[in-house]
Protein backbone atom coordinates (compact mmCIF):
# COMPACT_ATOMS: atom_id res chain seq x y z
CA UNK A 1 0.00 0.00 0.00
CA UNK A 2 1.08 3.57 -0.45
CA UNK A 3 2.41 5.30 1.78
CA UNK A 4 0.87 8.87 0.89
CA UNK A 5 -0.79 10.20 -1.94
CA UNK A 6 0.14 13.99 -1.63
CA UNK A 7 -2.55 16.49 -3.37
CA UNK A 8 -1.36 19.65 -4.92
CA UNK A 9 2.10 20.48 -6.78
CA UNK A 10 2.24 24.16 -5.23
CA UNK A 11 5.62 24.05 -2.71
CA UNK A 12 3.85 22.66 -0.28
CA UNK A 13 3.50 19.59 -2.57
CA UNK A 14 6.44 19.73 -3.56
CA UNK A 15 8.47 20.07 -0.19
CA UNK A 16 6.59 17.07 0.81
CA UNK A 17 7.18 15.26 -2.39
CA UNK A 18 11.00 15.85 -1.98
CA UNK A 19 10.77 15.21 1.84
CA UNK A 20 8.82 11.48 1.25
CA UNK A 21 11.51 10.75 -1.07
CA UNK A 22 13.93 11.62 1.04
CA UNK A 23 12.45 9.33 3.71
CA UNK A 24 12.17 6.55 1.44
CA UNK A 25 8.55 6.47 1.08
CA UNK A 26 6.15 5.13 -1.18
CA UNK A 27 3.75 8.09 -2.67
CA UNK A 28 1.95 9.94 -5.63
CA UNK A 29 1.95 13.26 -6.27
CA UNK A 30 -1.46 14.86 -8.21
CA UNK A 31 -1.02 18.18 -9.35
CA UNK A 32 -0.86 20.76 -12.62
CA UNK A 33 2.14 19.96 -15.37
CA UNK A 34 2.52 23.80 -14.91
CA UNK A 35 2.64 23.03 -11.05
CA UNK A 36 1.13 25.97 -9.92
CA UNK A 37 -0.43 29.00 -11.50
CA UNK A 38 -0.26 30.85 -8.45
CA UNK A 39 3.48 30.59 -8.82
CA UNK A 40 3.81 30.91 -12.14
CA UNK A 41 2.13 34.37 -12.40
CA UNK A 42 4.30 36.05 -9.07
CA UNK A 43 5.92 38.65 -10.50
CA UNK A 44 8.73 38.57 -8.15
CA UNK A 45 9.68 36.89 -5.16
CA UNK A 46 11.76 38.90 -2.49
CA UNK A 47 11.64 36.70 0.95
CA UNK A 48 12.25 33.32 0.25
CA UNK A 49 15.33 31.80 1.77
CA UNK A 50 17.83 31.00 -0.61
CA UNK A 51 16.55 32.66 -3.84
CA UNK A 52 17.29 35.91 -4.45
CA UNK A 53 15.13 37.89 -5.92
CA UNK A 54 13.68 34.87 -8.63
CA UNK A 55 10.12 35.30 -10.43
CA UNK A 56 7.48 32.97 -10.92
CA UNK A 57 8.77 31.42 -13.64
CA UNK A 58 12.06 31.04 -12.58
CA UNK A 59 10.92 29.29 -9.66
CA UNK A 60 8.89 27.06 -11.70
CA UNK A 61 11.82 26.03 -13.80
CA UNK A 62 14.15 25.50 -10.73
CA UNK A 63 11.19 23.13 -8.86
CA UNK A 64 10.22 21.14 -12.34
CA UNK A 65 14.56 20.68 -12.32
CA UNK A 66 14.36 19.34 -8.46
CA UNK A 67 11.50 17.17 -9.22
CA UNK A 68 13.08 15.68 -12.39
CA UNK A 69 16.61 15.26 -10.27
CA UNK A 70 14.19 13.34 -7.71
CA UNK A 71 12.34 11.47 -10.24
CA UNK A 72 9.22 12.57 -9.12
CA UNK A 73 6.35 12.82 -11.49
CA UNK A 74 3.35 15.02 -11.31
CA UNK A 75 0.24 13.56 -12.12
CA UNK A 76 -2.43 15.79 -13.95
CA UNK A 77 -5.50 13.68 -12.76
CA UNK A 78 -8.20 15.62 -11.17
CA UNK A 79 -9.24 14.26 -7.53
CA UNK A 80 -12.92 14.17 -6.38
CA UNK A 81 -12.98 12.83 -3.21
CA UNK A 82 -10.70 11.96 -0.38
CA UNK A 83 -12.44 9.75 2.24
CA UNK A 84 -10.91 8.98 5.82
CA UNK A 85 -11.67 5.28 6.09
CA UNK A 86 -9.55 4.62 9.65
CA UNK A 87 -6.67 3.48 9.25
CA UNK A 88 -6.09 3.88 5.87
CA UNK A 89 -7.91 6.99 3.50
CA UNK A 90 -9.57 6.13 -0.15
CA UNK A 91 -8.95 9.25 -2.70
CA UNK A 92 -11.36 8.67 -6.15
CA UNK A 93 -9.75 10.24 -9.18
CA UNK A 94 -11.44 11.72 -11.74
CA UNK A 95 -10.70 8.70 -13.96
CA UNK A 96 -12.96 6.76 -11.50
CA UNK A 97 -10.08 4.96 -10.23
CA UNK A 98 -9.66 4.59 -6.12
CA UNK A 99 -6.24 4.64 -4.65
CA UNK A 100 -5.78 3.77 -0.96
CA UNK A 101 -3.14 4.69 1.17
CA UNK A 102 -1.98 4.86 4.39
CA UNK A 103 -1.70 9.24 4.12
CA UNK A 104 -2.82 11.66 2.42
CA UNK A 105 -1.25 15.44 2.00
CA UNK A 106 -3.86 17.91 1.13
CA UNK A 107 -1.51 20.81 -0.28
CA UNK A 108 -4.32 22.18 -2.63
CA UNK A 109 -3.98 25.61 -2.14
CA UNK A 110 -6.73 28.38 -1.47
CA UNK A 111 -9.02 29.09 -4.35
CA UNK A 112 -8.13 32.47 -6.33
CA UNK A 113 -11.94 32.63 -7.06
CA UNK A 114 -14.39 33.83 -4.11
CA UNK A 115 -17.11 31.67 -3.59
CA UNK A 116 -20.31 32.59 -5.38
CA UNK A 117 -23.40 33.13 -2.92
CA UNK A 118 -25.51 30.27 -2.16
CA UNK A 119 -22.69 27.72 -3.56
CA UNK A 120 -21.88 25.97 -0.43
CA UNK A 121 -25.62 26.36 0.75
CA UNK A 122 -26.56 24.31 -2.55
CA UNK A 123 -23.25 21.74 -2.98
CA UNK A 124 -24.67 17.91 -3.92
CA UNK A 125 -28.66 19.94 -4.25
CA UNK A 126 -28.04 21.37 -7.36
CA UNK A 127 -24.07 22.92 -7.12
CA UNK A 128 -21.39 20.60 -8.22
CA UNK A 129 -17.94 20.70 -8.94
CA UNK A 130 -17.44 17.85 -11.16
CA UNK A 131 -19.09 17.57 -14.54
CA UNK A 132 -18.36 13.82 -15.26
CA UNK A 133 -19.27 12.90 -12.03
CA UNK A 134 -22.98 14.58 -11.77
CA UNK A 135 -23.61 15.44 -15.33
CA UNK A 136 -25.73 12.33 -16.09
CA UNK A 137 -28.16 14.12 -13.68
CA UNK A 138 -29.09 16.83 -15.91
CA UNK A 139 -29.83 15.27 -19.49
CA UNK A 140 -32.10 17.26 -21.01
CA UNK A 141 -31.95 20.07 -18.24
CA UNK A 142 -30.91 23.44 -17.93
CA UNK A 143 -27.49 23.96 -16.78
CA UNK A 144 -25.23 26.71 -15.94
CA UNK A 145 -21.45 26.47 -15.88
CA UNK A 146 -18.75 28.54 -14.70
CA UNK A 147 -15.47 28.20 -15.40
CA UNK A 148 -12.24 29.59 -14.24
CA UNK A 149 -9.82 27.90 -16.98
CA UNK A 150 -9.34 27.11 -20.47
CA UNK A 151 -8.30 23.66 -19.24
CA UNK A 152 -12.05 22.57 -18.66
CA UNK A 153 -13.23 23.57 -22.10
CA UNK A 154 -14.02 19.51 -22.66
CA UNK A 155 -16.00 19.32 -19.37
CA UNK A 156 -18.04 22.00 -20.63
CA UNK A 157 -18.22 20.46 -23.87
CA UNK A 158 -19.54 17.25 -22.03
CA UNK A 159 -21.72 19.13 -20.27
CA UNK A 160 -23.78 20.50 -23.70
CA UNK A 161 -23.52 17.02 -25.01
CA UNK A 162 -25.82 16.08 -22.06
CA UNK A 163 -27.77 18.67 -21.30
CA UNK A 164 -30.63 21.27 -23.23
CA UNK A 165 -29.08 24.13 -22.66
CA UNK A 166 -25.62 24.99 -21.09
CA UNK A 167 -25.39 28.83 -19.62
CA UNK A 168 -21.37 29.28 -20.13
CA UNK A 169 -20.01 31.69 -17.83
CA UNK A 170 -16.02 31.87 -18.70
CA UNK A 171 -13.92 33.69 -15.83
CA UNK A 172 -10.51 34.33 -18.29
CA UNK A 173 -10.07 35.39 -22.14
CA UNK A 174 -10.83 33.40 -25.32
CA UNK A 175 -13.13 31.46 -24.14
CA UNK A 176 -13.79 28.72 -26.98
CA UNK A 177 -17.06 26.64 -26.80
CA UNK A 178 -18.71 26.00 -30.16
CA UNK A 179 -22.58 23.87 -29.88
CA UNK A 180 -25.65 25.15 -30.57
CA UNK A 181 -27.32 24.48 -27.16
CA UNK A 182 -24.26 26.65 -25.40
CA UNK A 183 -25.11 30.20 -24.68
CA UNK A 184 -22.26 32.00 -23.12
CA UNK A 185 -22.38 35.57 -20.91
CA UNK A 186 -19.63 37.38 -19.44
CA UNK A 187 -21.43 38.96 -16.08
CA UNK A 188 -20.28 37.13 -12.58
CA UNK A 189 -23.44 35.64 -10.74
CA UNK A 190 -23.76 37.61 -7.48
CA UNK A 191 -26.33 34.29 -6.11
CA UNK A 192 -27.32 30.74 -6.30
CA UNK A 193 -30.39 30.82 -5.36
CA UNK A 194 -33.52 27.85 -4.54
CA UNK A 195 -35.96 26.41 -2.35
CA UNK A 196 -34.61 23.06 -1.54
CA UNK A 197 -32.43 22.63 -4.89
CA UNK A 198 -31.00 25.63 -6.80
CA UNK A 199 -33.81 26.88 -8.85
CA UNK A 200 -31.44 29.69 -10.78
CA UNK A 201 -28.67 32.46 -10.83
CA UNK A 202 -29.33 35.82 -10.27
CA UNK A 203 -27.12 38.42 -11.55
CA UNK A 204 -26.86 42.30 -10.73
CA UNK A 205 -27.33 44.78 -13.75
CA UNK A 206 -27.07 48.47 -12.52
CA UNK A 207 -28.94 47.98 -9.66
CA UNK A 208 -31.42 45.80 -11.24
CA UNK A 209 -31.45 41.88 -10.02
CA UNK A 210 -31.94 39.55 -12.74
CA UNK A 211 -32.38 35.96 -12.49
CA UNK A 212 -32.13 32.82 -14.99
CA UNK A 213 -33.83 29.80 -14.18
CA UNK A 214 -31.93 26.78 -13.95
CA UNK A 215 -31.75 23.26 -12.92
CA UNK A 216 -27.85 23.33 -11.86
CA UNK A 217 -24.83 24.95 -11.70
CA UNK A 218 -21.48 23.51 -12.11
CA UNK A 219 -18.32 25.36 -11.19
CA UNK A 220 -15.61 24.26 -12.44
CA UNK A 221 -12.07 25.83 -10.81
CA UNK A 222 -8.36 24.44 -9.83
CA UNK A 223 -8.81 23.62 -6.70
CA UNK A 224 -11.68 22.44 -4.77
CA UNK A 225 -12.33 24.03 -1.52
CA UNK A 226 -10.87 21.44 1.09
CA UNK A 227 -14.04 20.57 3.00
CA UNK A 228 -15.75 20.10 -0.43
CA UNK A 229 -12.97 17.58 -1.05
CA UNK A 230 -13.03 15.66 2.40
CA UNK A 231 -15.71 15.15 4.11
CA UNK A 232 -15.58 15.68 7.42
CA UNK A 233 -12.67 17.83 7.87
CA UNK A 234 -12.81 20.56 10.49
CA UNK A 235 -12.13 23.90 8.80
CA UNK A 236 -12.56 27.46 10.14
CA UNK A 237 -12.99 30.20 8.05
CA UNK A 238 -12.54 28.41 5.25
CA UNK A 239 -8.57 26.73 6.12
CA UNK A 240 -8.08 23.33 6.71
CA UNK A 241 -7.47 23.60 11.10
CA UNK A 242 -4.58 21.98 11.44
CA UNK A 243 -2.32 20.98 14.55
CA UNK A 244 2.02 21.70 14.83
CA UNK A 245 2.65 18.45 12.86
CA UNK A 246 0.15 19.30 9.98
CA UNK A 247 -2.60 16.50 11.19
CA UNK A 248 -6.08 17.16 10.49
CA UNK A 249 -8.99 16.15 12.36
CA UNK A 250 -9.16 12.98 10.37
CA UNK A 251 -6.62 10.09 10.79
CA UNK A 252 -4.14 9.86 8.12
CA UNK A 253 -4.69 13.28 6.50
CA UNK A 254 -2.44 15.94 6.90
CA UNK A 255 -2.49 19.55 5.62
CA UNK A 256 -0.03 22.23 4.53
CA UNK A 257 0.29 25.48 2.71
CA UNK A 258 -2.16 28.06 1.55
CA UNK A 259 -4.80 25.64 2.29
CA UNK A 260 -4.03 25.85 6.23
CA UNK A 261 -4.40 29.53 6.45
CA UNK A 262 -2.48 32.99 6.05
CA UNK A 263 0.16 33.92 5.73
CA UNK A 264 -0.26 32.54 1.59
CA UNK A 265 3.45 32.81 1.27
CA UNK A 266 5.93 29.79 -0.27
CA UNK A 267 8.28 30.07 2.92
CA UNK A 268 5.54 28.55 4.90
CA UNK A 269 4.14 26.64 2.31
CA UNK A 270 7.78 24.72 2.15
CA UNK A 271 7.98 24.81 5.76
CA UNK A 272 4.31 23.18 6.31
CA UNK A 273 5.11 20.19 3.24
CA UNK A 274 8.61 19.58 5.02
CA UNK A 275 6.72 19.13 8.49
CA UNK A 276 4.01 17.00 7.29
CA UNK A 277 5.95 14.34 5.01
CA UNK A 278 8.11 14.32 8.59
CA UNK A 279 5.00 13.29 10.59
CA UNK A 280 3.89 11.30 7.68
CA UNK A 281 7.44 9.15 7.65
CA UNK A 282 6.91 8.81 11.36
CA UNK A 283 2.93 7.77 11.59
CA UNK A 284 3.82 5.16 8.94
CA UNK A 285 6.69 3.97 10.66
CA UNK A 286 4.43 3.31 13.85
CA UNK A 287 2.01 1.09 11.73
CA UNK B 1 11.60 51.88 19.21
CA UNK B 2 12.41 48.88 16.88
CA UNK B 3 9.65 46.76 15.67
CA UNK B 4 11.76 43.99 16.26
CA UNK B 5 14.54 41.79 17.37
CA UNK B 6 15.85 38.80 15.41
CA UNK B 7 18.39 36.23 17.27
CA UNK B 8 19.66 33.83 15.30
CA UNK B 9 21.26 33.98 11.42
CA UNK B 10 20.51 30.40 10.72
CA UNK B 11 17.77 29.90 7.70
CA UNK B 12 15.04 30.52 10.18
CA UNK B 13 16.16 34.38 11.75
CA UNK B 14 16.99 34.71 7.66
CA UNK B 15 13.92 33.63 7.02
CA UNK B 16 11.81 36.08 9.41
CA UNK B 17 14.38 39.01 8.44
CA UNK B 18 13.62 38.83 4.87
CA UNK B 19 9.91 38.80 5.47
CA UNK B 20 10.08 42.09 8.13
CA UNK B 21 11.93 43.89 5.41
CA UNK B 22 9.34 43.06 3.15
CA UNK B 23 6.77 43.95 5.63
CA UNK B 24 8.71 47.83 5.95
CA UNK B 25 9.05 46.59 9.34
CA UNK B 26 12.20 47.87 11.68
CA UNK B 27 14.46 45.43 12.86
CA UNK B 28 18.00 43.86 13.92
CA UNK B 29 19.39 40.63 13.27
CA UNK B 30 21.98 39.49 15.41
CA UNK B 31 23.83 36.12 14.81
CA UNK B 32 27.27 35.14 13.43
CA UNK B 33 29.34 36.43 10.56
CA UNK B 34 29.57 32.90 8.71
CA UNK B 35 25.46 32.57 9.34
CA UNK B 36 25.30 29.48 10.61
CA UNK B 37 28.12 26.47 11.31
CA UNK B 38 25.45 23.80 11.08
CA UNK B 39 24.82 25.23 7.62
CA UNK B 40 27.68 25.39 6.61
CA UNK B 41 28.70 21.68 7.10
CA UNK B 42 25.99 20.37 6.02
CA UNK B 43 27.40 18.17 3.08
CA UNK B 44 23.60 17.98 0.35
CA UNK B 45 20.59 19.53 0.85
CA UNK B 46 18.06 17.56 -1.13
CA UNK B 47 14.91 18.02 -0.20
CA UNK B 48 14.84 21.87 -0.02
CA UNK B 49 12.34 23.14 -2.48
CA UNK B 50 14.01 25.87 -5.42
CA UNK B 51 17.84 24.91 -4.55
CA UNK B 52 18.64 21.34 -6.35
CA UNK B 53 21.02 19.57 -4.38
CA UNK B 54 23.15 21.94 -3.20
CA UNK B 55 25.55 22.08 -0.46
CA UNK B 56 25.76 23.72 2.56
CA UNK B 57 28.74 25.77 2.10
CA UNK B 58 26.74 27.13 -1.29
CA UNK B 59 23.09 27.48 0.49
CA UNK B 60 24.77 29.94 2.74
CA UNK B 61 26.36 31.95 0.28
CA UNK B 62 23.31 32.05 -1.70
CA UNK B 63 21.82 33.60 1.57
CA UNK B 64 24.48 36.17 2.08
CA UNK B 65 24.01 37.34 -1.49
CA UNK B 66 20.73 37.73 -0.77
CA UNK B 67 20.96 39.45 2.33
CA UNK B 68 23.90 41.67 0.87
CA UNK B 69 20.65 42.35 -1.39
CA UNK B 70 17.61 43.36 1.14
CA UNK B 71 20.70 45.46 3.03
CA UNK B 72 20.34 43.17 6.00
CA UNK B 73 23.57 43.08 8.09
CA UNK B 74 23.98 40.47 10.38
CA UNK B 75 25.38 41.87 14.12
CA UNK B 76 27.93 39.36 15.71
CA UNK B 77 27.46 40.08 19.28
CA UNK B 78 26.44 38.14 21.81
CA UNK B 79 22.86 38.12 23.43
CA UNK B 80 23.23 37.32 27.11
CA UNK B 81 19.23 37.68 28.25
CA UNK B 82 16.14 38.10 26.60
CA UNK B 83 13.23 40.03 28.87
CA UNK B 84 9.61 40.01 28.33
CA UNK B 85 8.27 43.41 29.74
CA UNK B 86 4.77 43.46 29.19
CA UNK B 87 4.43 45.56 25.93
CA UNK B 88 8.31 45.59 25.21
CA UNK B 89 10.84 43.55 24.96
CA UNK B 90 14.21 44.07 25.72
CA UNK B 91 17.54 42.35 24.88
CA UNK B 92 20.74 42.57 27.31
CA UNK B 93 24.11 42.35 24.83
CA UNK B 94 27.52 40.99 25.80
CA UNK B 95 29.17 44.18 25.32
CA UNK B 96 26.44 45.71 28.22
CA UNK B 97 23.91 47.67 25.66
CA UNK B 98 20.15 46.24 26.34
CA UNK B 99 17.95 47.27 23.76
CA UNK B 100 14.16 47.56 23.75
CA UNK B 101 11.96 46.76 20.83
CA UNK B 102 8.46 45.57 20.32
CA UNK B 103 9.27 41.92 19.72
CA UNK B 104 11.82 39.54 19.33
CA UNK B 105 11.88 36.42 16.80
CA UNK B 106 13.75 33.93 18.87
CA UNK B 107 15.54 31.69 16.27
CA UNK B 108 18.48 30.24 17.87
CA UNK B 109 18.42 26.76 16.96
CA UNK B 110 19.29 23.88 19.22
CA UNK B 111 22.65 23.34 20.94
CA UNK B 112 24.71 20.59 18.69
CA UNK B 113 26.28 20.29 22.49
CA UNK B 114 24.78 17.93 24.81
CA UNK B 115 23.88 19.30 28.47
CA UNK B 116 26.45 18.07 30.90
CA UNK B 117 24.85 16.34 33.58
CA UNK B 118 24.17 19.04 36.30
CA UNK B 119 24.32 21.54 34.13
CA UNK B 120 20.81 23.13 33.64
CA UNK B 121 20.42 21.98 37.86
CA UNK B 122 23.46 24.28 38.82
CA UNK B 123 22.93 26.92 36.37
CA UNK B 124 23.38 30.25 38.03
CA UNK B 125 25.05 28.15 40.99
CA UNK B 126 28.46 28.27 39.73
CA UNK B 127 27.48 27.35 36.26
CA UNK B 128 27.68 30.39 33.61
CA UNK B 129 27.38 30.81 29.79
CA UNK B 130 29.04 34.05 29.75
CA UNK B 131 32.53 35.17 31.08
CA UNK B 132 32.00 38.43 30.69
CA UNK B 133 29.06 38.76 32.89
CA UNK B 134 30.03 36.56 35.85
CA UNK B 135 33.95 35.82 35.36
CA UNK B 136 34.44 38.77 38.16
CA UNK B 137 32.72 36.33 40.48
CA UNK B 138 35.88 33.87 40.71
CA UNK B 139 38.62 36.20 41.33
CA UNK B 140 41.91 34.05 42.66
CA UNK B 141 39.30 30.69 42.31
CA UNK B 142 39.56 27.72 40.82
CA UNK B 143 37.29 27.23 37.41
CA UNK B 144 36.53 24.85 34.69
CA UNK B 145 36.11 26.26 31.05
CA UNK B 146 34.36 24.00 28.70
CA UNK B 147 34.72 25.50 24.65
CA UNK B 148 32.81 24.10 22.29
CA UNK B 149 34.69 26.83 19.54
CA UNK B 150 38.30 28.44 18.95
CA UNK B 151 35.88 31.87 18.62
CA UNK B 152 35.56 31.95 22.49
CA UNK B 153 39.39 32.16 22.75
CA UNK B 154 39.68 35.20 24.45
CA UNK B 155 37.11 34.37 26.68
CA UNK B 156 39.23 31.99 28.14
CA UNK B 157 42.21 34.44 28.02
CA UNK B 158 39.80 37.05 30.19
CA UNK B 159 39.07 34.42 32.82
CA UNK B 160 42.62 33.17 33.11
CA UNK B 161 43.37 37.07 33.62
CA UNK B 162 40.86 36.69 37.00
CA UNK B 163 40.99 33.41 38.38
CA UNK B 164 43.80 31.42 40.06
CA UNK B 165 43.77 28.06 38.21
CA UNK B 166 41.83 27.56 34.65
CA UNK B 167 41.17 23.59 33.95
CA UNK B 168 40.14 24.35 29.70
CA UNK B 169 38.08 21.82 28.27
CA UNK B 170 38.50 22.27 24.41
CA UNK B 171 35.69 20.21 22.05
CA UNK B 172 37.95 21.09 18.93
CA UNK B 173 41.20 20.82 17.44
CA UNK B 174 44.26 22.87 17.55
CA UNK B 175 43.43 24.74 21.12
CA UNK B 176 45.22 27.10 21.50
CA UNK B 177 45.84 29.18 25.12
CA UNK B 178 49.07 30.19 26.94
CA UNK B 179 48.95 31.34 30.42
CA UNK B 180 50.68 29.72 33.51
CA UNK B 181 47.54 29.23 35.02
CA UNK B 182 45.72 27.70 32.02
CA UNK B 183 45.95 23.54 32.41
CA UNK B 184 44.24 21.58 28.96
CA UNK B 185 42.77 18.36 29.28
CA UNK B 186 41.07 16.67 26.63
CA UNK B 187 38.10 14.33 27.97
CA UNK B 188 34.45 15.34 28.21
CA UNK B 189 32.81 15.90 31.95
CA UNK B 190 30.67 13.65 32.61
CA UNK B 191 28.80 15.50 35.89
CA UNK B 192 29.18 18.80 37.29
CA UNK B 193 28.36 18.04 40.88
CA UNK B 194 27.79 19.75 43.92
CA UNK B 195 25.21 20.64 47.27
CA UNK B 196 23.91 24.45 47.06
CA UNK B 197 26.68 25.17 44.76
CA UNK B 198 29.08 23.28 42.26
CA UNK B 199 31.90 21.78 44.06
CA UNK B 200 33.77 20.01 40.92
CA UNK B 201 33.43 18.14 37.92
CA UNK B 202 33.31 14.21 37.57
CA UNK B 203 34.87 12.71 34.91
CA UNK B 204 35.19 8.80 34.09
CA UNK B 205 38.37 7.26 33.10
CA UNK B 206 38.17 3.06 32.60
CA UNK B 207 35.18 3.17 34.18
CA UNK B 208 36.50 4.80 37.17
CA UNK B 209 35.42 7.83 38.70
CA UNK B 210 37.68 10.97 38.73
CA UNK B 211 36.55 14.56 40.51
CA UNK B 212 38.23 17.97 39.85
CA UNK B 213 36.96 20.08 42.71
CA UNK B 214 36.23 23.84 40.90
CA UNK B 215 34.72 26.67 42.29
CA UNK B 216 32.49 27.05 38.79
CA UNK B 217 32.01 25.72 35.53
CA UNK B 218 31.96 28.29 32.52
CA UNK B 219 30.16 26.67 29.71
CA UNK B 220 31.33 28.74 26.23
CA UNK B 221 29.26 27.41 23.31
CA UNK B 222 27.29 29.03 20.01
CA UNK B 223 24.06 29.17 21.53
CA UNK B 224 22.43 28.85 24.56
CA UNK B 225 19.62 26.81 25.66
CA UNK B 226 16.11 29.06 25.19
CA UNK B 227 15.36 28.86 28.45
CA UNK B 228 18.77 29.93 29.90
CA UNK B 229 18.13 32.86 27.53
CA UNK B 230 14.72 34.14 28.50
CA UNK B 231 13.36 33.66 32.01
CA UNK B 232 10.02 32.54 32.14
CA UNK B 233 9.89 30.75 28.48
CA UNK B 234 7.58 28.03 28.40
CA UNK B 235 9.80 24.94 26.93
CA UNK B 236 9.04 21.05 26.56
CA UNK B 237 11.68 18.60 26.35
CA UNK B 238 14.05 21.53 25.43
CA UNK B 239 11.93 22.95 22.71
CA UNK B 240 10.15 26.30 22.92
CA UNK B 241 6.62 25.67 22.96
CA UNK B 242 4.77 27.99 20.21
CA UNK B 243 1.33 28.05 18.67
CA UNK B 244 0.63 27.93 14.86
CA UNK B 245 1.36 31.96 15.01
CA UNK B 246 4.71 31.07 15.77
CA UNK B 247 3.81 32.90 19.67
CA UNK B 248 5.38 31.59 22.49
CA UNK B 249 4.16 31.99 25.89
CA UNK B 250 5.54 35.49 26.58
CA UNK B 251 4.00 38.47 25.24
CA UNK B 252 5.67 39.89 22.30
CA UNK B 253 8.34 37.14 22.02
CA UNK B 254 8.09 34.51 18.97
CA UNK B 255 10.50 31.97 17.93
CA UNK B 256 10.53 29.87 14.83
CA UNK B 257 13.23 27.01 13.47
CA UNK B 258 15.12 24.65 15.32
CA UNK B 259 14.51 26.21 18.38
CA UNK B 260 10.92 24.98 18.35
CA UNK B 261 11.57 21.34 18.00
CA UNK B 262 11.73 18.56 15.78
CA UNK B 263 12.38 18.02 12.09
CA UNK B 264 15.33 20.36 12.34
CA UNK B 265 15.29 21.21 8.42
CA UNK B 266 16.07 24.00 6.70
CA UNK B 267 12.69 23.99 4.84
CA UNK B 268 10.73 24.17 8.24
CA UNK B 269 12.86 26.85 9.90
CA UNK B 270 11.91 29.08 6.17
CA UNK B 271 8.93 28.35 6.88
CA UNK B 272 8.65 29.48 10.59
CA UNK B 273 10.71 32.26 9.81
CA UNK B 274 8.10 33.52 7.41
CA UNK B 275 4.97 32.56 9.71
CA UNK B 276 6.71 34.74 13.10
CA UNK B 277 8.25 37.73 10.60
CA UNK B 278 4.46 37.68 9.81
CA UNK B 279 2.56 37.47 13.02
CA UNK B 280 5.16 40.13 14.36
CA UNK B 281 4.41 42.95 11.32
CA UNK B 282 0.47 42.00 12.32
CA UNK B 283 1.29 42.48 16.08
CA UNK B 284 2.99 45.47 15.54
CA UNK B 285 0.11 46.85 13.39
CA UNK B 286 -2.42 46.64 16.42
CA UNK B 287 -0.38 48.27 18.61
Amino acid sequence: MLDCIVIGSGVAGISAALTLRANGKSFRLFGSPNLSEKIARAERIENYPGLSSVSGAEFVVALKKQLAGAEITVENERINGVFAMGDTVNVALQNGEILTAKTVILACGVESVKQIEGEEKFLGRGVSYCATCDGFLYKDKTIMVVSTSKTFEHEVAYLAGIAKKVWFIPLYKNAEIEAENVEKTVRMPKEIYGEKRVLGVAFEKKGEREEIAVDGVFILKESLPPSALVGGLETAEGHVVVDRQMRTNLKGIFAAGDCTGRPYQYAKATGEGNVAAHYVSAYCAKK
